[in-house]
């Protein structure tokens, strides 16, 4: 249910609204908009007395939100949701970059890579520390080492750092060296990790599993919201199709469909969507090209080298030919 | 690697063995095999000194495991492994079926159904305490109340019981109720929580993904094995296709695929397989046939009434049917 | 739109009431069933008017019928078709088993296996002349020679015939030697091919496309009913998913799906299904398990030297074994 | 297998070295190159004396084609193939856009859409007179007549025709007005018909079937390029997956991995490839920024009201500010 307010609302009628729904065993969420003044109630809104509501002080409309996902559907909030990393504006028409090595390596690794990205302009950084693996045999992370070097690397060369969390036993810790927290596609419907996420006043960067419709991805990021954080970046990865061609099959279909369904900024990764670095370059330029708001790109000083994920990384040198193109690019998609 | 010993080998020269392994890094796991003695060898086995092992005292053979997955495979362990809960004999010719409701809703409701299936014969009950739900707005399970009447059937109807853990914050109170842990399909590659769950001493139920290859579900219950726990049921309940006329594409074919590559023995769940009452009576014969070690089935008292599933549950009287249609059809199979 | 009579109609009263919805531009078929009187209508429907239809004489209902398909569905006639080859029925409960190579190789190959399978009691003979194949480079079959082979088995032997017909060229040469046509699943929706094998007097084997929803095989046999032939024998022969262990998916739960929505038979190939012969066995018990009405196998007589498929045929005493497990099960499922 | 000669290379040679190759029973294939001179081998080049042909006059290199395909393959024709239709350079940096209606509905229509295209610069329509259909009872097309309007079109508005062929009996009064033919999803596997279109000698547009892998759809060109007909446009069109908020899955990752494994121009149709109109223009920009060669699109003059695909369809005027954003990025991408 959404319920939308004058713009002369006053402090005082919002929390006599949010008292009455409460009362109704539903929970307020006031919808953080700059345009528009409105809440949104989840819970079990079937029970609530819309008339009572409507008759409310400074509320102008009440409206049912039919589909399943609610906080997070273009119909709770219209406007698109900006969220702010640093100087990045994620959702807006600048279009944001993060590149950096799938897992940290080691010191002169993840500082070398990251001081090359900071000198052609990138400023978020991505590196996994804490590393999901089919095996249990593959390489893992370098865990609290590797979140160690992130955290220099951040103080030092003044990036961002966007990093997996993959359980919450780690949360914590890795919550105080990340700035955005990455939830990976294998973990998209943990839904306990969600809800601890959801209490985090933290960016979150939500992954599409293998499997997951774009609704799932929905539902998924709704879990977040619902505790609370409305900062929540969706990310296509590619999803599992009989084609074997690429790794996964990058669907970048999602991108309009998910501009229209909702508010919430939708990133692309093309190192995981194709596997193989050829076809990130091109697929980065679609992806843009489709209106993603921005890319999450594996980028490695030595990838022959790499201890994961070295075939489908680029080069800095390739990377930055890339990072030129895209720049062309963003102002005729936007225009 | 596996190494396989004479069947006189003494405790001593096992201990000495798993010393020398441990000195290169690796891990030893005894095979808990009945015809056989042998160690499986997992970590970086490339290191060991093949010639050193095979002069050893007691080593017969030693065999490099080109799978990606070891500890689960056939080449480890050649014979069938059982696991026993209470008189059910899991993976051998003993057909066994679980069933019971999606979730559990009240104690008259888990009361009604566990007592009439134990006067059918059954000796397992399945239900839902914590249950992991697409939208954060469905009905999540009765949590904490519902394994206290899970804990009260244990008791008083004499059921064991299976459940599911999809966190591992609830690991510690499920496990004392439950005797077999499930692992949800969305669970599959949470792999700090199959860690957790490889510690503990207990039967787990781990469900194939909705995206995950057959190769994808050995390596999550190589992350079980790995971890000492070598009492996992694998558990076929459907993946995603383009099919739309069932919830799930059931895929059959991963049992006889699954009993070639594994020792464990490997379960259908044809209710969220299909997604349909009706379809679950046949798809149930049909998993029998092809070689399924067992069911598990969901059973309602009313499945119209059910807060979860509802449209997929049996009937008591339609599960009856079907379970004296399963009695007749295993001798002929296992024949 | 389905007019259904009363059971004292006599022919005078059909053939107004089919002038009566010519005149509408529509196309009345009579439904060929044992116990029941029906017309069933196709074509623009929605211009008749319902009224004149129900006040003419004979009529005791007219029934919109909903679903895209029309002729094909358990709504326009709900008991089971019987098609008759020499002694089988096919949609009966007497499960039948057609069985053979992929191709015919040579004169002594397709007598050898003829010969033997004829002797097990197996009465329809499977093998291809005319081989559609993903490669312009693979043998494409002996043609005109495997189709003389094929007529002098049928007489010489007592064998009925099964063989694909690819085009629309050989069509009428291969109606000569064959009982029953197969359509091959990539040519599951070329639909002249459809249409000019619905004017045919034959049965049509029509097999699942690879990317068809069930949905889709329903219509495309609509398209052989609509011109005519009743016919039609469906069959189940694999999906493309993204699981590479098998080389389909075969989806045995379309088996039910089918049985509830059309009253046609439906047949499993569960050769090309799963693509390996040590699959063949168990998904063969499954198929018949869940209700198929009979079985399509590939059996050689040295598959090694199979000029195509042979990874995925029985030998003959493979094939014996199954077939005896098959009949001890029938009588359980049809129970 | 592919013969290197050199460039000074007479006829005579080419035709000794051809004599030579059909004495094997193999098949000569002159590559339609203008940097290299090469014969292409197909058949039973195993049974070749590789050293005789190396020994002959003006042989440069003799090399062994793995892959399934060889005449498609950047292997055998390291550049790219170039098909001129008109002024238009199809495979060339100059690309292409064919736009038009799904089907030919009346002269009216066609030649209202026809005259708007061109006033903005297409010189390619596109539209069915015989329409494949998954229903029976769906438009099928205006058939003969649709072809006689599209003739008129053409010769009154100066347009070049891209027209699908659905069967072997329409081929030759559809090769009497269509400039390029078009193959749909569904007959990419109709190897008879695919046959026929490569014995004439008119550009192919072959459209990716709905499970096809890549080399799926390279081996059906190869089928086409084998009869001698060299210009074959591949088209993209999306796949089926588990995906429904599309109609299809549009699977731009081929594009990339088209243009590496083969020297065949690639199209994308955007409009059946997500099925839905709003989807067609950030999808078309993708395309071009991947590397697509050209965009096959629905434009009609009254969706709402078209016979078949309305919804997938642009208005003209949304055509027009795409294509006028396709004319920004083009320069950019081939840069």
């Amino acid at each position: 249910m959404l319920i939308l307010l004058n713009l002369k609302t006053i402090r005082n009628d919002i929390d006599l609204i949010k008292e009455t729904i409460i009362r109704y065993n539903c929970i307020p969420h006031e919808i953080p908009g700059e345009i528009k003044l409105a809440i949104g109630v989840t819970g079990p809104t079937n029970l609530i007395n819309e008339e009572e509501i409507r008759k409310m002080k400074s509320v102008e409309e009440v409206i049912r939100v039919i589909k399943k996902y609610k906080l997070v559907s273009r119909e709770m909030k219209e406007e698109d949701t900006i969220i702010n990393i640093g100087d990045s504006k994620i959702g807006s028409k600048d279009t944001t970059i993060i590149a950096g090595p799938c897992s940290v390596e080691s010191k002169d690794q993840i500082f070398d890579i990251a001081g090359r990205l900071k000198e052609m302009g990138i400023n978020i950084l991505r590196a996994g520390a804490y590393k999901p693996r089919s095996s249990p045999y593959s390489f893992q992370g370098l865990k609290e080492k590797g979140l160690q070097y992130l955290d220099e690397v951040k103080k030092e060369i003044g990036m961002h750092i966007v990093t997996e969390v993959k359980d919450t036993d780690t949360l914590s810790i890795i919550s105080e060296v990340a700035d955005v927290l990455q939830i990976g596609a294998r973990n998209m419907q943990n839904y306990s990790l969600l809800e601890k996420v959801g209490k985090i006043n933290k960016p979150i960067l939500l992954k599409r599993g293998m499997a997951a419709m774009v609704e799932d991805l929905l539902l998924s990021a709704e879990y977040i919201l619902a505790q609370g954080n409305y900062n929540v970046i969706l990310c296509e990865r590619g999803i599992r199709t009989f084609e074997t061609s690429t790794r996964n099959t990058l669907d970048l279909n999602s991108i309009p469909v998910i501009k229209k369904l909702s508010h919430l900024p939708i990133f692309v990764d093309p190192s995981h969507g194709t596997g193989y670095w050829d076809k990130v370059s091109p697929m980065s330029l679609a992806a843009i090209a489709c209106g993603a708001d921005g890319l999450i790109v594996e980028v490695h000083n030595n990838p022959d080298k790499a201890l994961s994920d070295g075939s489908q990384s680029l080069t800095l040198k390739r990377f930055e030919k890339l990072y030129s193109k895209i720049k062309e690019i963003v102002p005729i998609i936007h225009n």
